[in-house]
């Protein structure tokens, strides 16, 4: 089979390390081929909207064989249900499907903290708006999602350590990024809330002691979080 | 087979009308609970998140049997393979969930036009950062979906008259409820668009001239758009 070829942003993790994240646990081989010189073409050509077939509106996008895959959560579905990252059953790949589009949810609030008014134009110039947006996401909204996401581990606690099933699902490494990439962006208010969810916080731990994800965070291949990608750390947008 | 159960506001289409959408083309026999008296707490139950099982974070909900889906696109994937609105490859269907996804992306932005800082504020309270973003939002965001379905809908026109495939997906349905919905919101910046995309509104005129569709756009199960909802019209935030 040829290697799988992620076309994603090279200098951040953003959406694309939720892809990375399940290439490396599963182990399997991938071309993240904008980090190689002369790979931007490549990764333009892959959201190029006039070409014929499967373009997509922005990267991530991931190239297996034939399919030409875009939008994180679709490329995870793939891989869940190709490489045994996502349970078998109908039911349970929906499961895991809502919640990483739930995670997505937030994903994206995090990323309108600071920029709240357009993403063309600089942060710096709606800084005012950031503040405020930065102020209601870090008060309001990420106790109220990661307070969801806490009551769904602690609700299948007595089923075992992950939170769909009995196996490992992407949807674990997803938690495990998102709670990584808040703890960057907002350190404060992370270190304050934590405590309140015992469960989400040891499926991290879980998740940063696989062998395959500690080799990867250990790894070149782990970019830094940096103010470039969707969680940024602008100390001036916690109080 | 016992009928499907949706949850849902009961005075706005929202997230919602994308499901309802779908169920109304297919035929599907559905209870839109919340809009029956004492449905209130049924909806409230669906996103309990202490419930076991598959809590969700938001409506839409659907219980289809055992099962109980949330988030728009998870529903439609389910609905998509089970009652014949997507294609039976695994290529097709990972290429409308894609395509509804990114219509999940415009959808919350268009949100995000008359609540740029917070959920949890009014839209008067936050009415000078909205017509920002509301600006931002016609000015480039619209063009740029707009202009990527319309090149999707083109690359595709040669093999028939739907968005994905030789029959009718649910992603023709919800491109269709896109470009109704951002022709309440935004009518001037719509009407002065449109030219751009002659592929794109044929489809969506030819969705509106679905039997099924058109009884049900004439029906009272069709909520009108109003003020509460995601497509919201403002005329301050069209200059």
């Amino acid at each position: 089979m040829e290697p799988y070829v992620l076309y994603y942003w090279p200098t951040i993790q953003g959406r694309g390390e939720f892809v990375r994240l399940a290439l490396e646990e599963a182990g399997i081989p991938y071309a993240d081929v904008a980090r190689n010189r002369k790979g931007m073409p490549a990764l333009m050509a892959s959201i190029d909207h006039a070409q014929p077939g499967t373009p997509s509106f922005a990267p991530p996008v991931l190239k297996a064989g034939d399919l030409l895959i875009g939008q994180t959560a679709s490329i995870l579905l793939f891989l869940g249900a190709r490489h045994g990252l996502a349970p078998r059953s109908e039911a349970g790949r929906l499961w895991c499907n809502q919640l990483q589009l739930t995670i997505a949810d937030i994903v994206n609030e995090a990323h309108d903290t600071h920029h709240p008014v357009s993403t063309n134009l600089y942060y710096e110039d709606q800084k005012k708006e950031a503040k405020k947006r930065a102020q209601d996401f870090t008060s309001g909204r990420i106790p109220k999602y990661l307070g969801y996401f806490e009551q769904v581990v602690r609700n299948h606690a007595g089923r075992g350590r992950f939170a769909v099933g009995s196996r490992l699902t992407y949807v674990d490494l997803s938690l495990f990024q998102l709670v990584e990439g808040l703890r960057y962006a907002f350190p404060k208010a992370m270190a304050r809330l934590e405590p309140q969810w015992p469960e989400l916080i040891a499926l991290h731990d879980m998740v940063a002691e696989r062998p395959n994800i500690a080799a990867y965070l250990a790894s070149k291949r782990r970019i830094p979080f940096n103010e470039d990608g969707i969680f940024r750390r602008y100390p001036e947008l916690e109080r």
